[in-house]
């Protein structure tokens, strides 16, 4: 493993068979000692409302949601099952029809090969996309192996390190500009760290025109810098991580696929980022529960910041 | 609010214009106390995987999840906007078609409502159903509103008290068993608390058929114990509370009612808890994110518990 | 039945117990007479491609369409029930996720109801909505009571008789200009005949935003003339029949209630008439086979008149 | 094209850019033929009703249907545009979520690819599969290229012919019982024709599990002797058109690839042939109009046979 490097990345740093990333990061030290930022007991909610509106690409498709009353039916299970049911209630539920990837949410390694001088794709450590990929999602890397993620969460807010709302689209932040707006803030990176970067983009959220015309984001060299501090995910206030244009003419998701697919780091997209960027708020417990859907690519969170 | 009873139960224990119900309990002061618990930093998951086959009840729709190989139409995407893609990448998604109350769920109070004598339905704090469900879910009430849940989790092993693997179908367990148990297990259920309630039922999970022809479940009477005991919310390894067939011939759900409609205390079903039932693991910090999904009646959970 | 009116609409005009409504007009009679209008063998498609940025109210919501790769999970099948597959082959499916009312479609007779002073909705023949309605779709008069329709189509060509490429948003066509332009067409309507009218909307259809903010449509008189004419099926070039805005202010859907609820004749929205129009096509078969989905309250069509 | 056969298989026998296969012979002629054939008036229904219990192989997923009860929405809709409604109306559609091969069905060329030597699928007429299936269906070849089909249909009762109620699973029909049965019979195939295979196996409909364990089918010789009778489609009451377990073993679904693939001639399954084996029914009018649906690879049908 000593070898490892992007050119050199598999098998993974983490292990022929590691499916798990840099989420081996977290250990009970990691987590006990994120949990001691907690000192005031405030949750700051880093998670957009989902509905039919927010902005989402077109290949994803909107989610679309449908009442179900279920009271109808109940009824007659009920009265099947139980003899005849005397009091009365209405029940309502949802049926969700939803992308893996809705709104604020995290990536899974599934989600992103890379193509091979071969012809063929490969996912983190190596595996091979089309042996993987079904009807249904993924037999390895699906979102039912993500770990929960409890860790201690930065802040960077890059957008206002530079005195601007929000970042042009296109801009692609480098790891000097990181380390400068980390100086300023009088905050450091470590180990194990969840970095959330704000670009400012987030607040076209209401105006998915707008929002998904292209963005700023990360640019390519921010992928050497987040292994060598040895991070275990980032998170942004846009919706592909990469600045769309991209950085190099040409070269799409350099970092879709340096994180993900090489060095085992996922991407949190869409957070928002605005109460904690107003607030200065920049350590804190950060905590995301994604759910076990088997063979997914993704999940959509309810991502919260503790202190 | 001096005068709330279960028969004069509007407005709610928590105000007239009050949609949070107990988890007004969850404060900076509650969170720090049950961060607090954590003391060793591991992570119980108390999820179980959702896929195709799991058990759910039929008016509700098994899971569906479909495989979009968003790769073709991004390289066309990519081509329109930014010039020709020179370097290669495959990407996969999942959309989802499943209910909001798919396996491990929390039920939201829009999720039930109760008949009155005036043939109207009303939900929590009197909210007249009719006046707030539409086809995209319901106004008021909804998913977006329910708070982060940080709280203390307290396992009562039920099942384990009585020295049985599982209670029989249709046992309804009774206040002075809660007692019991947790005065067996040495502990003490306070102000502000998540309950589970280990029934073992969860272990018929991998057959549905068993799974879903009836289960133990929560007495009728456990509902003015939780408001004594001022819960926040409950937690089962079962999949709808109540017991089935009912406690009360004809008497349908009335936990449901009871706690979603009246008293502002959540459910939550199909708990996973056999690894903290065999680790006899009875007090922890308690974590479920609930997805912000707009005029949503439950999420999906990855609930989690830390010690 | 002598006694039938719209006032006092059912029983219905075809028994207590009936469900088929108008289309209890198309006899093997009928069927013949309108198959000896086949004289050229030309087949004429009334109907529009259906993808996702086709017209549609928003409580529809869009049509979503998933490629499933079937081929990977068909491999495992066959290997699991019949040995090693040693040819190759690919297979695609498309998961659908759309609604009932999709394109160019019929309106079935469960889709609508009618306020009743007790606070009822009654739906064709009398039926109380509540007692049939379901999560599932209706129990009665669902889309697999819906007979397919062979019969003798007349098109009326109001837009070309008035002398304009479409008529205006709001307008309401009244019985006498359906008269005056088929007099000017040399065509007359016949017990048992299907009647498109050409209002121009349709050419809005690439346009979504045009075509559903309003639109002209067929007056409220227009109901009696149907039941005058006895004929079986109306079809308009727009999405919802009436004109909107109404015609007459806070009267929603008159034609939608007098035809579906009282007079048992269907509708046809979103029927695409250009080719018919261009070459003044004015009688013809029509066939219209929509799909058998039990509870479904209308279907997407392959509509085709036949010279 | 004197030169095709199945192994020299395009440029098709309909040219190098056709994609409508034998449906070329879909011709003013031929319809005003086959409508000739129409004497007494008599529709016979040969689909099934589709619900949530029919048979369906487990990658495509059963049909999932779910109410909207659009009148709230609407009533929001209308008082927004048009002022507040007086009268009141009930509304509700169905949200479909479906396999485009849901119950008695059709499918088209883009469903099936043949692997070639140098590890491409080829589609019909020499289509490469990857360079037209995308996420949303297939860019060449889908659903809404697919003419609507009205034809001289023929039965062909072989289960009858053998005097079994159904053949039994496995069973491939060879073309000498085609020509047998068809004698019998006293029928004859001309070009041109939908030929109807009934095997008996459509008994099976309402036992899912039971339809899907396997089934009798067309053997593989049967696909030159419908290139020699110059047939436009297949319909069987089965689910697959290939016997399962496959005629050789290790070749997998050979008449769909020489079908679909090679030939251009359609496939139909799950036709419900009870009625008109029972009434001895064995040419008619076959009405077939496939849904326009962007890029779909098959369409549900309501297939109609007319004498």
């Amino acid at each position: 493993m000593s070898e490892w490097s992007f050119e050199n990345w598999y098998p993974s740093r983490f292990g022929a068979d590691d499916q798990i990333g840099a989420f081996n990061l977290i250990t009970p030290e990691s987590i006990l000692k994120a949990v001691r930022l907690v000192r005031t007991g405030v949750i700051y909610d880093l998670s957009f409302v989902i509905d039919q509106d927010i902005p989402i690409p077109g290949f994803h498709g909107s989610p679309f949601t449908n009442t179900q009353y279920t009271l109808e039916n109940g009824v007659e299970w009920h009265n099947k099952r139980m003899g005849e049911m005397k009091n009365g209630y209405s029940a309502q539920n949802l049926r969700l029809s939803i992308s893996d990837h809705t709104g604020t949410h995290i990536d899974q390694f599934n989600h992103i090969g890379e193509l091979q001088p071969d012809g063929d794709y490969l996912l983190y450590n190596g595996i091979r996309n089309k042996e993987v990929v079904s009807t249904f999602g993924t037999s390895r890397l699906g979102l039912e192996t993500m770990p929960p993620m409890i860790a201690r969460g930065i802040l960077i807010d890059v957008a206002g390190f530079k005195g601007v709302d929000m970042l042009p689209m296109g801009y692609a932040i480098q790891p000097d500009e990181l380390d400068a707006a980390l100086a300023a803030q009088g905050t450091t990176v470590e180990e194990g760290d969840v970095v959330l970067v704000h670009t400012g983009w987030g607040k076209h959220w209401l105006d998915p025109d707008t929002m998904m015309q292209g963005e700023p984001g990360l640019g390519k060299a921010c992928g050497p810098w987040a292994v060598e501090k040895n991070i275990i995910c980032w998170g942004v206030d846009q919706f592909a991580t990469d600045p769309i244009p991209y950085e190099n003419p040409g070269e799409a998701l350099p970092m879709h696929i340096s994180m993900l697919v090489k060095a085992g780091i996922r991407l949190m997209e869409n957070v928002n980022m605005q109460e904690i960027v107003d607030r200065r708020i920049y350590e804190f417990l950060i905590v995301a529960a994604p759910l076990k859907i088997k063979g997914a690519t993704g999940s959509p969170l309810r991502l919260l910041a503790i202190t």
